[in-house]
């Protein structure tokens, strides 16, 4: 079907792994490349997505470190979680074999690039880094809606790859961006594993075509959601204005086009929620219009709030919708994510009514609580619930700007993603590529350097039990 | 259609998870009361399944074991990888926000009974164990094998909830262990993940009905696969007689009813390797015919030997098969999992034809080299495509026998499991039944216990990047 991918593909599943310094190198080349295009490729970049330049930036900037954290990641190299169980030879009644265990790379990854986030989720975004790093060789399908950014980011990745010596077969991008060549590279037998962001229908259409392989692969799929933000009374009465000011910012930063964007904010019903949706609602209307990414999306945006019209309040640069928490219950559509600045604010008769109502809802990529201190014991129960629904919880802050980090968990249960097991933003992200291989009763020389016994590359290792950077037998490495 | 299910998983999916202390009771007392049951429950079991109680009784303490590993990995509690990467609130262009992120259970699972471990894989066997010490209801649908032996672990593990404390909503044993019971287990909205170990065709069914929910939920099915050992020229002259001996074992202890057992040895064509069939097929004759569990076993495996009679070699208590490398690749039968107490031996040409047999098998549990120290350069190409196929690399030894450990990786790529990113043996199984939340910018007093800056529990923590069992701040806690 397509000779270029086969080509790549079958070589690519064959490889041994770079060794982890040369795969820090090329993440690290790929940063400096991809630097290189300097200006030409933020306006190519934005000529193309209708996203300003500083906004693009800014996402460089984030793409490039996303790409230094996981060579640093990679380097540093206690990211295997080795673990090593030596033998007992006189063990009764049968004697222990010596156990090494490491994280090695699930195999070809195919990487569906993002259309709202043209470089830090799309070619050399977080996904391509964090499979590279995983030591596995990625695939590229990318987004129709930025093709000359793509182009040049992959002939950047590829340069990288020539010029630190990792090889051609690490890294290809597929000439094609349609749903036909995405859908055969999900299929494609040499594909191990597949990373995913974008809408909840494309996002399942590749999963489920995943799941049907003869040899099923996993599908990090991250998909929609609503971002629930509830505002308890105490924090409403303290600090309203500034709720409505910041969640405006929130609701309508990119167009509204971020997938933590909060499309449901929760409160109860009375005086002060009235007062608070009218506050919101002239404040999202003095938003200026913003270009949404393309054509195809400000229809797909116009389409969902033409479904949900008769909870319409205000319009303008941010739109709100106004429902009480019946209508949220009995309307499906008020439970679908609407891609774009808007937001739905969902008044709740009473405390068990809030309650009930979270209870009710999807799973969800991050979910919000603006309290004040005397309200942390009414909290408890409102963050019990949250917690079962959400990946990230955040209190007194606002969904939108992930941060880049070890303790980011940037995924949560169906529909935010396919497997609320892993994170597709932070170092934790590199889990999703990753299984482990155990080796028994090997000779020293045919183990894989990080569990062999002396620990030459100092990292933390688990051995029988205990967490430690020794060598195994007990001496401590000379620091470095 | 099930209301005590339905009542029970309704309810625990609400509940909040047992404190840790309090789930290592649970497990421990599952231990006591499963021990408690003294030999009735082994003449029973031994009743049910024709397996001797000597094997019974090691497998129970391998239950126990399993319980008390689970319950210690949970007091010590560094398991739940608490990461917490503090504010920055002068950072430009922003502030960096207060990050910290924990493993938290996943919800009910479902837990699918082995008909080859009625205890060490059934009601409080190794997938319940992990699954309760990561904090989840488990909901057991026993196996129609063992109802006996099922009903009376039950029992221990509901009086263990009610003696330590757990509550009634932490487990409960299906009545109904027919196929359509398992089915809609599966499918039940509150379930969240599913663990299976048995057949490679009702494991997929199982697989095919999650990946189909609306909401689609994890499987990890642990179901056939061949485990291939290569016998490299050296060692058969030099302990080809070895071999022979403890192969015959491997292949026929408890009646080749294990997933671990060697289905296939490869070796180089000639007159060693007719020499060692000669002996194999000799020591597999003179086996005596055991008991398999189950009739509906024992007719599965007739009718396996029948499929593939052309290459039958020799047949007593073991059966030895015979073809060349064309034959295992042309024959699609010859590839199958026969569950029961029969292994093929491949005759390939050269080296290259063993690289070439190898590099066209599917996923596998284990594989296993045999080679002599003259052999370990030989042995690295074919090291290189079996770390591709399977999960535990053996040298010089036999795949039956599978150490719980932390470094035991039990699954590999399909078909031998579902997904070969997890393990199903040893403490890293709790990986499974667990995802990580993330709590941003939250207050002290509504943070789990793992993640406040006190570190009372004195577990490893990724503290800004280093991993540290100080609290936050860097004042080192009192040993203890």
């Amino acid at each position: 079907m397509n000779p270029n991918l086969d080509k790549f593909v079958m070589t690519a599943a064959e490889r041994p792994p770079l060794p982890p310094a040369e795969r820090a190198q090329f993440l690290h080349r790929i940063a400096e490349t991809v630097e290189a295009l300097g200006e030409p490729l933020i306006e190519l970049c934005s000529a193309e997505t209708a996203l300003a330049s500083d906004r693009l930036r800014g996402e460089r900037a984030r793409t490039v470190n996303q790409l230094r954290m996981f060579a640093d990641l990679v380097e540093e190299g206690s990211w295997v979680d080795a673990r090593i169980d030596t033998a007992l030879p006189d063990r009764k009644p049968v004697p222990k074999p010596d156990l090494r265990r490491i994280l090695r790379p699930l195999g070809p990854v195919a990487v569906f690039s993002a259309s709202n986030f043209p470089l830090a989720f799309s070619v050399a975004g977080g996904d391509t880094a964090s499979a590279l790093a995983a030591g596995n060789p990625v695939v590229v399908k990318p987004h129709p809606g930025h093709p000359g950014t793509s182009r040049l980011v992959g002939q950047a990745v590829s340069a990288a790859a020539e010029q630190s010596g990792a090889g051609n077969w690490t890294f290809h991008l597929l000439d094609d961006s349609s749903v036909e060549a995405g859908a055969a590279l999900v299929q494609h037998p040499a594909i191990r594993g597949v990373s995913f962001t974008g809408s909840l229908p494309a996002g399942r259409a590749l999963f489920d075509l995943a799941a049907r392989r003869p040899e099923p692969i996993p599908v990090f799929a991250e998909m929609g959601c609503l971002n629930p933000l509830v505002v308890l009374p105490g924090a409403l009465r303290a600090r309203g204005e500034a709720i409505v000011r910041a969640l405006t910012g929130s609701v309508t930063v990119g167009v509204g086009q971020f997938c933590t964007k909060p499309g449901l904010v929760l409160g109860l019903t009375g005086a002060e929620l009235d007062g608070f949706c009218q506050q919101l609602g002239a404040a999202l209307e003095q938003v200026p219009p913003g270009q949404m990414l393309y054509p195809g999306i400000a229809d797909r945006f116009e389409a969902s709030l033409q479904g949900v019209a008769e909870f319409s309040s205000h319009a303008g640069g941010g739109h709100l919708l106004r429902a009480d928490s019946r209508a949220f219950r009995d309307h499906p559509k008020l439970r679908e994510e609407i891609f774009g600045p808007a937001t739905l604010v969902v008044g709740c008769d009473d405390e068990a009514d809030l309650l009930q109502t979270l209870r009710g809802l999807a799973g969800q990529l991050t979910a919000t609580v603006h309290l004040e201190p005397a309200e942390f014991a009414a909290g408890g129960p409102l963050i019990e619930i949250l917690q079962l629904k959400a990946g990230r919880l955040i209190v007194n802050g606002y969904p939108t700007g992930v941060e880049v980090c070890p303790s980011m968990q940037h995924g949560g249960p169906y529909p935010a993603t396919t497997d609320p097991r892993f994170t597709s933003v932070g170092t934790a992200a590199i889990q999703r590529f990753a299984r482990p291989v155990c080796y028994q009763n090997f000779p020293e020389n045919l183990l894989p350097p990080e569990l062999r016994d002396r620990n030459a590359r100092g990292i933390w290792r688990l051995i029988n039990g205990q967490l430690t950077k020794d060598h195994v037998g007990g001496s401590t490495p000379a620091a470095g």
